[in-house]
């Protein structure tokens, strides 16, 4: 198949992959294998979602949220030939500290993968303290992680590094929050010249109407495309029930990706399923990974089900921006 | 079929219909075709509840609340030759301004379709400003639908037209809000002249105990019967994991429909199937509509579940009636 | 004093008043004599503020917001020969109910006293069924008061007359409002053809920055005068120590009263004297009433103080238009 | 079967018995007949949970949480030959009142059922004045129930009693409480020489990390064996759409039940099958009775699921020790 | 003077007095010393108030409620010659412990002191694992002090023994709380044989309207007179700016002393001095201790002001009945 | 007179200074000419508080925080030749833009003034995008003032520099907070090597028991002392009637600033004057500025009272540093 090259990047001829379901019109597709990855995969395990997935040697590797059995929130690394069957290590992921103070590890969730120049970046929602904000480590193997310094002061969480520097330095997206299941919440970007200070903050983009009313925060690490860095994020509304967790796409501008080009008005996922629906969170999907093929346009979507597994979905890359283009706020 | 005609009103012999389920006791029941729109109906849909249907033309019409994929709440007409399987309009309702300050739709929803005297008046949640009041608008033919004045200072929802004057005037149930998912609410009465002025309000009846604790609104516009004004009404309930809603029935006189004759204590109907329990809002059942038959004395009740899906249950007058007087409050 | 007639009214040469201290540059100053009506002036009143104050036969005459010892709050007919000292009944005012329904007295708070054509209109805060809304009555001698329909359906408060009609219909400012400490509000306008029904509701003003960021609402019955409406209000400010009611002015259009022309964005006046922040409720000045001399341009200005104490501020029309627009947001 | 009796007790051999599923390798298994009580056992039951059973006369009895259709919660006794299939009374319990200010009943639920002596002591949150606290009855047949004391000022839930006495008082575990859906709430223990009068209050277990982080409250009745007294609790987490319920298990000192020998970090159970995630209220396993057969160690808990049905899981007595053991906090 | 003897008591011929200033028409009036305990009184305080005295050797004595400069709430024993002039120790209470579980002191405070047959005891909100309980010691000499058991379970305050047994038991009244700032709060009563075990609860009176609408508590001793228990109560209303306390009066059954013969509508006195408006808690009167003279029937009013100073009124127990019973809701 | 020089610094002859009054035992005392800057000494101010003042040039200057008459929070620069005599520019402060995006200039308050190696930097609670964060500036000579890089994302106030570098990098203390009147907050610790990228963040102290149990931040900058950085900092307590801050003050280590030394259990300062408890918001004191004489000892620290005015108090340095040393927590 042949294809113009919108996606800056490597072609990844194994993604996982299925085409879009006859009679379905939607941009993007729910795998039929949902929830690839069920909650109790490994015995230690309450709930795996909200994961982050990258090629890795010809295969896959990833680092995902496992909720233990007292609930208590923690982070194991994976790997997988295919991206759909996984082996996740019953042991935590646990960091080796490269500071002069060494954090105590309380809780770990959401992570995110990245590859930037020589390694995997892994950022994470970070206990510091107790409280959340943005862990920062890094990994060659997936097998030894190393832990540096918070990227910010708490109270902060959903930050997603772009996967090259910008300006000559690296670029973040983060959501300021505050203690609790934080009743707002946007997305900002922040710079740093060697991983560890940060300045330059931005505002990206604010909670909109409906669907992305109450907070939005970055997804997968955004993919580098010739219209612009091409997020998906998500949003929340609360309804008398709660929050409901959906999902809609962004193209940022390249050179100063702060500035936004195009912004979905409708989701483009939302809790519809009953794995979406029912579980430990109901009415949740997140979005924390994506794959992409630059060679075909395809993009396979990871995302956490109702707080309690994980699943994929299935986009073409020139179609997504289209949509984006034709569906903004 | 002979019946006495405790209904006051027309023949519907096409009603849409089920008999009641061999085995079941409950005095309504619900369609085995629940629900009977689905969420996705219509492209732009991310879900139809809530909505409106009165006969017409021998046939059926309705007004429907359709939130689009962004989740903003909107109107769409629908035409339907049974009452089950309907047709809507994909473009949401635009009404024509008949005012001399034309208001700006910012959002629609839960819809009331009630004929008095040569048209069909629609009344609904709409945005003035922002903020919910009662929307008061009508249609000859459900093709075209002019807007006239609010009924009502914001914060108000759940604005019901009884369908004939009262003592020479308009009368209009409601159920006074505040601006959020409001935790309180009781049933209100006023009156018009004019379908533009409105005064003389009355109370009519309280949230109470149990699964109408919390709020209650009126739902179908009320029937008339030989017993009084037949008003099928929501009751919310505050569990700790949000609002359940509920139905039940109410007798109002029908001079002063201020006043409670009767007053279900236990519901009709409270979220119990997969489809009420599950969706965008977990466990609701919102009746908004009711077609009667006086011939058979046969209702149709429309309502919205889980904030997703359009449903029907079905009872007759006279076991309704009864039911109201022998399970009173 | 030879003036201009800014002020569309007739002259009260009697009007209480103190001339602007020396070295004072504020466009409303106090009166020496603060506070003029003291929280015991009769033996049951716990507090006297928030009081509507008429010229009458050459005297004048005013309703009291006076809260008893119980901390019922309660409305008292007072007279007086000066403006200053007051003579208050010390029964509670009752209403001749003129009604079909006559309403319960539950509570009555922050009156307004306003002549229209043959009488003194007397609106209040009016608990219907224990809820605040706008109650309404006349009186043509402040001996006897009859009272009719609540204007509106709760929630609502601070409602103020426009002292004639407005395109042939009464019209009222009110501020809809929930059932508790309201922690917001606007200023709407609807009109009526008979002070019974009400109708063509619209939007006046926001709450917006600083000392009326949190609600606002219609002070003291509004002056005609040759550049419009004048309309001192007053608005609410939360701080971390709770609410702040500070007052301010508008313009509105003489035909259309709901277009604002002009509206200050500093305060005229906020809590500052220990009297004002000392009290039943610290840090609040609501002002209920306003006397104006056409003939001089000379304006009263009646506010309740701390929610305890009844006090007097003065002002210059035309040097009060001038602020609201030259300080306008 | 030989068994080492760990359980102080008598032999139950008809105890209800299901063995763990091949494959499954969790301590707690549930039943494959669950809900073995559905919502609607008869015919006033909204939902029929959260229930105590006891061996009795060879067979097994109960009371039961039945909340009708009103949702009011109430008490109904109930009797079964298997511990399976159940007969309740359609009339709820009501008490024949021994003291001298008789009490009116309000609310029951949450009942515990538990053999002292010479009798069936009942446990329940008891409306007083419409407040939660721990009611206190007891019945010598399951025919008449005799209603004495209120153990506790209100605001109390989850009153559970130690089946024997504990040098020389009774002793009972409850849990302080708010007046709403309390958003905190830890054990204690407290002792009575007379089952009237209580004192001696002391803290045993406070919510901690995870599921149990919310609140916790005692379950079944403790089960005596030779490791301590064997509590099992259920615990409460707060996700953002509300709170989860789930279950652990705690061992407690035989002579003094307020100092905890060890304590679950995970939960033994927590909603996970669809009837336990959807239901009047999502999200629940709640467990109030236990039966336990000394003999063989064999263990049937019963747990309300959802707030609506009643369900069943085992255990094996040293399995469970075991996994509290190796799996404390 | 002779008096008939209201009050069943001690003729305290030293009570701290001053007479009704002239022109005062109020049953209670205020000292003109007041406060008569400034904030100060030792080194380390930081505030004195609400605070327990009684007649002690021909002098006085109390418990008072000092909160230190790192703003902990302790308790200071003092003594006065007058009533009106103290010493107070410096070093805070630490009472000897008499159980076998030894309390650990976190805070204490709101004291009370009451003669019961052959000792003082001292009831007070004590923390227990740091939540508030009501705490019971004595002491016989106001040297030495013993802490015997909570009277009750977490979470209490303001309990208040009566100052002799009813029916052979001794009888506490209470105000059941919260964790927090307590929104609601009724009085209710306890029965004791040995003031270790309590039960046979009953409700005495709740929240009502005005002054007293949030939450009310006990204050001093209740007073026995030939009318009844005297009880002078805190009662508190919620204005938008927080919590404001008054006091009220009731007469209880002496026999069944949870039967309200009589409780004022108005309140006694509210806060209206600078000293009562204005400290750490603005508008607060709280009284926590009364003395009084069954000879003359003049009866000594102690409460805490603004929650920073100490303060004395008066009454006449015959006004003061007279004035319950006229006054009554 | 002689004195060890404690403080690492320069002399300052000419600081504001009043002995300490007789009879004064307390470790800080106030100023007998308090509020020394009267809410209203610029015709646009509201109120003065919460203000920065340098030495400069031989006397002094600073940046004062005047909330202008709309109740916007607005910076004004200002000079004195004593300290205590203030004149203040008319007009609010506006910086010069200095980076590729101009910020625009929403409100700006609670300012800090801190001269680092070559200039003096400000920092202030600056709102960026409407939210709160910590603005950066500097000025040669107070005039001119340039704007840099905020230092942190949203939500933070309350960001002191220190006053040299450390370990060779700028250093700020902050604290992060959310976006209304924050229920929470501790003291972090960053660095920067540019003063615009910041990381390498520590927690320094929480919010603790009593006068500082909800939140604390720090205040002046700290100063240098041969025991380490001499810290005062406000705490807040929640009393039912809202915020009270307090000031304490700490040591914290010299090359490890985030290292606490010492810490005062009690507060130095609470709101006790009529000043500190009466104003827009009671009872408050909030230092923001403090002034060294290295030659002495002396401090003068000036203060922000019930957010109106500002004030000033006094300590001599050995004193204050043993205080803290022992009323350590």
């Amino acid at each position: 198949m042949s294809h113009k090259p919108t996606i800056v990047g490597s072609a990844l001829p194994n993604i996982p992959w299925e085409d879009r379901p006859t009679g379905c019109s939607d941009v993007l597709w729910r795998s039929a294998r949902n929830p690839i990855i069920p909650r109790n995969l490994i015995p230690s395990s309450n709930s795996i979602f909200n994961s982050a997935v990258v090629p890795f040697e010809g295969h896959f590797a990833g680092v995902f949220r496992c909720d233990d059995k007292r609930r208590n929130m923690q982070l194991h690394a994976g790997r997988s030939d295919d991206g759909i069957h996984w082996t996740l290590k019953n042991e935590r992921l646990e960091f080796v500290q490269t500071g002069d103070e060494p954090f105590e590890f309380i809780y770990g969730y959401d992570p995110r993968v990245c590859w930037i120049e020589d390694r995997y970046y892994v950022t994470w929602c970070n206990a510091y303290g107790g409280w959340p904000t943005i862990g920062v480590g890094y990994t060659y193997d997936f097998e030894t992680f190393y832990q540096t310094e918070n990227a910010f002061l708490p109270y902060n969480r959903n930050g997603v590094l772009l996967p090259r520097k910008v300006g000559g330095r690296y670029a973040m997206l983060s959501r300021p929050s505050d203690r609790g299941h934080t009743p707002f919440g946007d997305i900002y970007y922040s710079e740093s010249p060697d991983m560890v200070y940060w300045g330059r903050h931005r505002e990206v983009m604010r909670a909109a109407g409906g669907w992305q009313s109450t907070k939005i925060g970055a997804g997968p690490t955004p993919i580098e495309t010739t219209e612009g860095w091409l997020l998906i994020y998500h949003g929340v509304l609360t309804s008398c029930n709660g929050f409901v967790y959906s999902a809609g796409a962004a193209l940022l501008d390249l050179d100063q990706p702060w500035k936004v080009i195009r912004r979905t008005a409708p989701y483009l996922i939302s809790p519809q399923m009953l794995y979406e629906c029912v579980g430990d969170v109901p009415n949740v999907v997140f979005p924390c990974a994506a794959l992409s093929d630059a060679a075909t346009g395809r993009i396979a979507l990871y995302y956490g089900a109702a707080d309690t597994v994980t699943c994929l979905a299935f986009c073409q890359v020139d179609e997504l921006i289209d949509f984006v283009k034709s569906n903004s706020m």
